[in-house]
């Protein structure tokens, strides 16, 4: 069998997800992460696997337009990752390249700093620059979402959050109790994003807590 | 010498000693694994050894019924590990196919939340899922329980909470003071149950110092 | 194509931002490094780019006097670092060999514990000692400025604080809400003050918090 | 130049300050270890240089009863550590196999908890255990020392403590805003020492905040 036309792009996913993992935001068969490929379509892991140990053959290869499953990842027993609809959700309203999910410990307690508002405020950071856009005295609005039973649930959410005016410098959406989607144009920005959001999430915490 | 013939699951044992070495779950000596070989028996690390170093030929082979030894480590300086009255107790009443046992600081101060209860309640967690079984907005009771001043006295403590119907849904019991105990049908299992109910300890924790 | 004359030199800062990446003080594509070479120049990281990836080529040779660019890095995408003119006052006025810019959290919530000071004075810690010229039991003025929206704004506020005599032994500069600037004679002690520093950061936040 | 017939020795000895090195225990060339050679001689890493980075011909070879050198490091520039004679005190006094000096911040902040005391209280925890002779139920006492300007300088008050009958139990001892000495039988208990010690600092520092 002849490598996937797309074996560099799968192989450096297997990467991000072996460093994710050892950063804990992949912890427990939990995150996931996808990537749009050269042609078009988005390569995405499959679900309730150990992500640290994902190969490239395990991605399924899935329509962007509709979610079909173009091509089945090589093992018959893997499932697609739940995450596949919002995932296209990014792709499709704010053409990202890759977009990753974790499961950070930081993202649950930063969520919490919410309680009942639609998101927290992020100021006073040089690291905001790190998001694509922003400048160091913006206040950085992350939205934050309520978590649902299933994750094809969070849907609505997440499309009424890419639409929202007020999210439009947005990189990264939180759910309540669960974790953060985080995107950028490939999968390079979108590793600089997850490691921008994930430090803005602990500072804001840590200055919560003093 | 011919390897024996269980000898992929002794090296599986092994990496998951080095993996849980490196979270600080298994440090200073403290901490264990078992798993159920093809034949039915327990292989089960030595006690008082550094784990991360644990080689393949160092567990011993375990009648699951007895505790008898069948098959003692090679070197014949070593003893099986403490735990091997209560590893044999989850398996019988949970069939647990794998044990490990956890002396990560987490489950310590998880288990002072309970005070003088028997139990600390786990709840708003997406992470949740990750248990068999559970979902997300599921309040999920993590037994606890007292130490003593020998591991193998924990067994009475350890078989009432495994016939306690609130904890029918449980694959971790915290002992006061000084670890966890966290099993799965396989060692894959467990290896995520360990991930996951660290992350749950770890997020309780925080969640309760606010 | 011949190895550069400085090849081990720019090795050796290479493996520095690996280093400083594990530690979480140059993630997101922050942070940096520069150090003097042989001919008296300087070789400055690029901007921009994953600091963990930077490879020997990637470096610009930047006169020390000017700030001219000598010789640019082998890809002509890439661009010096913004830190330049700040790395350039510290060899200058105080004949730094290697400096190294953290974005660290430690360092954010060490200027945090400024308020509206233009220090944070360290103190009781035998760590101290690290620093070069430092005993144990000097109160240690680490001055902190405030961050601006472009990082070569910085300059004036650097160039005031590196003749201030409060700070005339002070191997670091805090920026507020930013990161650190920290050097030493050469790319050793450049790496033992990050390390000593970010110690005593995280040590006097520690107990700030008691 | 053949090997020195304590080789191996020399080889475990740098192998454990990369180890500790991970830890945050021997960071900013602080810290350091010695063992007992075969020949009853203390072999001592050398001060001021990157603790991770000792190779086996950078020990000396010391005189256990008048600290002389009888061997020095193959590199001239090398200077024996200032922990000598602190190290040798244990080895005279209870008959360390081997020692180790860690500075690592929850020695610093569990040596905070004495204030004005000349120890801490360690209780209700089951790595207790891990030091040899202790019971799970014990409440041990760690001696806490006042730092001076020369590490030199701790030498009486060293030898005070481990002639203590309060602390006839205790393998560490804690000097204040420093870090802590910690020994065993030889270097494997001085390894788990280390981490069982480390793991009743963190444990003792976190409850305390509670």
């Amino acid at each position: 069998m002849s490598p996937a036309p797309d074996q560099d792009l799968r192989e450096l996913l297997c990467e991000q997800l072996r460093a994710f993992y050892t950063r804990g935001w992949v912890s427990g068969t939990g995150g996931g992460i996808c990537a749009v490929n050269p042609g078009g379509h988005m390569l995405l892991a499959p679900t309730g696997v150990h992500k640290e140990r994902v190969q490239p053959p395990d991605f399924f290869t899935i329509d962007v337009r509709d979610g079909s499953v173009i091509e089945a990842a090589a093992d018959e027993k893997l499932k697609p990752s739940e995450c596949g609809a919002i995932f296209r959700a990014s792709i499709r309203e704010r053409q990202a390249g890759s977009v990753m999910h974790s499961h950070g410990l930081s993202t649950v307690l930063f969520g919490d700093l919410a309680t009942d508002a639609d998101h927290v405020a992020v100021k006073d950071l040089e690291m905001l620059k790190g998001v694509r856009g922003l400048a160091n005295r913006d206040v950085h609005l992350v939205p934050v979402i309520t978590n649902t039973p299933r994750e094809s649930e969070l849907l609505d959410q997440v499309e009424a959050v890419l639409k929202d005016e007020r999210f439009a410098a947005a990189f990264a959406i939180i759910v309540r109790d669960h974790g953060a989607y985080i995107w950028g144009a490939d999968v390079w920005e979108t590793k600089r994003h997850a490691e921008v959001y994930h430090f803005l999430f602990e500072a804001t915490v840590a200055r919560a807590r003093r």
